[in-house]
């Protein structure tokens, strides 16, 4: 009997979270709305690099890469970033050494998903994105745009995925960090990581740091 | 004999231009890479917009534009909109109302391609984005990228387009110009006026122009 409530007491903690491995969600720093240089100068600077620095991203630097990925820029709940019919229908998700997130533009804040280091996943085959201390991984929510049996409604998440990518691109080069926008990746792993239904498709990641000294 | 001459002379003319109806090819204005907000305010302002002054585009603004879309950034020829395996495969096209051209960025300057507005083509059941005065058309040639039968290949061409689409959604929010990311368009009467082949898919459109007065 007293090996049961043991036990049963152990299940409810961990049911509660409160016994558990849970990553813990994040809570973002307010967005730095008038960062960056200016955008032509942004886009002289724009390029692909494949080397960072070891070091962790600061909270005002994730924070702002967030918002400018596909943040909330009005009040009507639209973002930074366009998609077809306003469907929304991209997420973006954080890799860093301690777990997987998904970022939540409503409450601007990371939703702690799966604890572990799964860079690697996001890697694959290219050591050096393994390196980078945060990677940004873009998911098509299918069922938002129509069927996902359908070639047209994976190609209108690829686009809307890339157009949700360059904000990511720009705005590292406007404040200083270095990125690449990839598409490969250990789908498998990552799926299982970021808790993905069949429905929700892997489109890009991009390893974001500060540059290597 | 002065017949055949007659002929002769007409059909060299025409070959290089001198006699002919062609569309006059445009030398684009040096770009202004200072111009611009700041990124983060350029995301702030973003906005899809569907109403357009009839103005035209000023050349410095249509010439800033297009190599803010897809220019030459760096000596080697590389881009402001990255691209899978730096294959360049996204094609910049300008419609307005006297032609379809084609952006060639080494020489930072358009092709004219064919004389007439095919402003309604791209606008095709949505007749706001003929009141444009210019419409961006974004193309991807996936003979560059691998086997163009491949969904696979489709989807990077549609990641990469919609990477240099979003250059000129921040583009035109950080220098008060308006627009749209738009899939629906006349597919077959662009494959036409654009001189596309088969492998060249036509992607995304852009109507661009100064806000409603």
């Amino acid at each position: 009997m007293k090996q049961f409530i043991i036990i049963l007491t152990a299940l409810i903690m961990a049911s509660t979270g409160l016994y558990s491995q849970d990553l813990q969600d994040i809570k973002l720093n307010a967005p730095d709305k008038s960062r960056g240089s200016a955008v032509m100068k942004a886009l002289s600077d724009r390029q692909s690099v494949r080397e960072y620095d070891a070091k962790d991203l600061s909270l005002q630097d994730l924070s702002d890469l967030l918002w400018a990925t596909n943040g909330i820029n009005r009040e009507d709940g639209r973002r930074t970033a366009p998609s077809a019919m306003n469907r929304q229908e991209i997420d973006v998700y954080v890799v860093n050494k301690d777990g997987a997130y998904l970022y939540d533009p409503a409450s601007h804040s990371l939703k702690g998903l799966t604890k572990g280091d799964f860079r690697k996943a996001v890697a694959a085959s290219q050591d050096f994105a393994a390196t980078a201390p945060v990677s940004i991984v873009l998911v098509a929510n299918l069922e938002k745009l129509g069927n996902p049996a359908s070639e047209n409604t994976r190609l209108t998440g690829a686009m809307d995925a890339g157009i949700v990518n360059q904000n990511i691109n720009i705005f590292c080069a406007a404040v200083g960090l270095v990125t690449v926008p990839r598409g490969t990746m250990n789908k498998d792993e990552l799926k299982q990581a970021l808790k993905l239904s069949d429905t929700q498709a892997l489109m890009l990641n991009n390893p974001v740091g500060y540059p290597k000294k």
